[in-house]
């Protein structure tokens, strides 16, 4: 365990997290677990803001918990947090624990191509101090967007992937990536990460995809779900694994849609749904509100 | 093209659908359709109600028109705007029409097994004069619902499934439909049709099933979606084919979910969005709104 | 603080909240609450199954916490716990607590009027074993649904409502309601409630009322609705205070309308809508999910 | 009634307009205007797109449609389709109609304050070609959005508001103004307009405001909101008349909130449904969906 150690933030967020940190404890469910923790937190005086748990079995089950809490003097006292925590949860339980000083915003790097919907909504979330996090740059395959994130102050890299071999590309990104950002968002980015490049980079991947139902596999999705007939049009946002879509769940949502909605109207719609749930997404990891499980997310939104 | 003549209304319908009747005209697009059946309907002083109308492309794409139009001598004049109809769109037109008496209810029977949501959603709502339909009689391959229907003052008919051979259930099943129904609906009935049965009931069969994004084939999808942390349960009405759930859809909605919720809590939000949608499926069949078109429908809703 | 003792559970839950019990905390927030109280259940060995909590301002804002817990030998263990607690939170503490045996249901009344809609869905989840209380009685002010209530089981007394004095039909209800349940569900019931009769009632009341945007106030609100074109539709469950429609809110929903729905179909919408959250606001307030503080509630869903 | 004449669309829309008109018929409810309008278009060869219609009372009520129709020569056909209609609609018709070339689009003007979020969806679904209308220019009370605007190549006007006396303000947006625009978009506009200045405008106004179940008025509304534990917030976007937020509706929609969300949170969330509502709004307002009807609207959708 370590305390993340990130650049300062660029806008002030408007959400009070001065002088705040999250604990996220996971592992096996154990009598004394809330007792522990609630002792080494009462030992350092420190206010609870809100503490959110579960278990998915108390008998032995996998446990979760995720709490804020405040300090006047965090910054000087969450080196001892850790050391007590340690030593707490050392004794006899199956545990991993986060602690993070929630007023050093998380650095992420977004990856793009030509469509600009999902994009420009964490940038204008992340400018208007929404989105707690700290955007360190944006690589895209296509240079289509770079004046208008540079319009936002954020640096702009182009990256195009030249054909099948996406070796060069990929060690580029890892060039620019590496040690500079706490996890990647794929804003409709339109290229597949290779699994090495997925291990290598070593943070999570946030990735945003369409879903229908009934699902239509590849090229042209909208154009099957049109022909099928569809009622609803929606998104799924999840952390990237090597098998491609099939990554934890992190947000999903739909929108109606009706026999009148063209190819185009599907398109439409769904990119609407898109941004609001990958904005979701970002928001609640950034918020470190997600905790991955096996192959699904328990998310104390 | 027939005028459907069926049994008449067991309960007064709330809705106004004295007079009124509904004229569904299906076919290749062509410049004039408008005016032609506009024609028969003002040389017989119809009001009309309401229209509704689509074109996938209106140079020789498929045509869809719903028109509800009011007559104080309906009955009397039904039969005359049908041959008036069927002159009209003879000539030079390649279109379908349905032309119906919307104060006779079309004849359903409802096939359940052991739950009883979606069957009790239905004759609730038609007990309250909400579901223009007459329900001819409730069939099931389990007796436990059998005086839960009567009190409605609807006949059960239990017809058990013995094993794999479904022959002696099926014969027995048309025994009791044909020429008694318009149309059937499987509430949560839990028994696959054969196409030979589909192709010999000759009815429009509407069914409802889950839907889970990703989908979740087989036994238990209710846990395997837990398993894979699906953020959204939902459900699919559609018209039976003999593709098994891959039929033409007309309704679809959802419900959120989340970490904390149990197998059986997605089973019971998944019942509430399942009665909710074989419902506003069933009342849109029965108010002629829905038109089947390829493998996909168009529904004025 | 007692625990609270009720009659035994007419049908099983499939809800498994066997040896479960919940407590819930609530007062002022101070440093040192989730250890002192992290400690009892430790000391019990108790298994905690889900724990939620919120503190409105960290710094001596209001605090509160459910948490469930499981134990082997509940009921045996629960006085002593009951002891412990009150001992913990003496100290220093400005709270109070509330323990409940979760396999004992709370017990309930539900009044209805005609409209059969609340009530009926509330009978449906509560048989299927959705809803985790005993329906102690129906009471109506209206005879209609006698027939409908007693076939499941439950029993039903008409008091008729006489003209402007309700004295009289108020001291029925309080000879058939006190010691014998532990909240009231006014599901449709269109009569008001004195505040005297409130107060000497001593038990939550949980109301369901149409919601507009804007809101029409008085008589008809469906065709002053239909009159002001308003798009949703919704419903507001609350609980009873002297003042009328005005007590804390418990849930919300809205359904979409358009201007081709009449002012029945506004009606019908409106009424899916209020039994369904009508439904959820009951199921959230019998498993001890909801707190109230000030006007407000804290529900942790 | 007049064809409308505007200046040529700045970027292309995606939506197939292309040759395309929509014809809004609205009045009084009689036998035969369905069979005359059809006449008419038939007469021209006119391909049918969409038809949609509409009536609150068959004998006698209003009626509504609109008719999206295709014609090769479509500039050349206009001015005679126009008076065609002119004749048929004026035997015996209580009808006002309005035809529009649909490959003109709307000139639009909007004008904001000092929030960007409902202002810059719009610049932003407009560049991508999803919103066809034309902007010719934001106005604004605050200098802070001119860069943003400017940078999608739309005029950008600051137009302070000196006190309470908003003559000279309002004298020069309707220098800006007049004859420039054909409706108006107040995308989070915090003045509030004259009587006087609406009635000189003489085009429509569309308007954005925030709504709550229950309504708060005044200043503040979140904190109120926060205060009264609502679970809804929601938007709703209208006409803009004399009586401030008293307007047809247009559109309206909400999102779930909780205990847990501040008065931040809510309005963040707040804005998000303000956004998707107002540019819905103008969606169908730039495609000549909506027709008001005293203080209500019909959307064709």
């Amino acid at each position: 365990m370590t305390i993340v150690q990130q650049a300062p933030l660029q806008t002030p967020s408007r959400t009070p997290t001065h002088h705040q940190a999250s604990l996220i404890v996971h592992g096996r469910d154990r009598t004394g677990i809330v007792a522990a923790v609630g002792a080494v937190l009462g030992k350092h005086q420190a206010n609870i803001v809100s503490l959110d748990q579960y278990s998915d079995d108390p008998l032995g089950g996998a446990f979760f918990q995720r709490t804020v809490f405040s300090l006047n003097n965090l910054k000087a006292a969450l080196p001892q947090i850790d050391r007590d925590l340690k030593t707490a949860l050392a004794k006899g339980f199956d545990l991993e624990y986060r602690l993070r000083d929630l007023s050093i915003p998380q650095r992420v790097a977004i990856f793009a191509s030509k469509a600009d919907h999902c994009l420009l909504d964490l940038l204008w979330r992340h400018r208007r101090g929404d989105l707690p996090v700290t955007i360190a740059m944006v690589i895209s395959n296509h240079p289509d967007t770079a004046d208008e994130v540079r319009a936002f102050g954020i640096p702009f890299f182009h990256v195009p992937s030249a054909g099948p071999d996406k070796s060069a590309a990929e060690a580029e990104h890892l060039r620019l990536l590496r040690g500079n950002v706490d996890f990647v968002v794929l804003a409709r980015y339109m290229q597949i990460l290779s699994g090495d490049f997925i291990a290598r980079l070593g943070v999570p991947i946030i990735n945003i995809h369409h879903s229908f139902l009934p699902a239509f596999i590849g090229a042209g999705p909208h154009a099957k779900a049109k022909e099928r007939g569809v009622k609803l049009v929606g998104a799924t946002a999840h952390y990237v694994t090597e098998d491609l879509d099939e990554g934890p769940i992190i947000e999903q949502d739909v929108v109606r849609v009706s026999h009148a909605d063209s190819v185009v109207d599907l398109q439409r719609r769904g990119a609407d749904v898109e941004r609001a749930v990958l904005s979701r997404a970002v928001q609640w990891h950034s918020e470190d509100r997600v905790i991955r499980h096996h192959n699904h997310t328990i998310v104390f939104a």
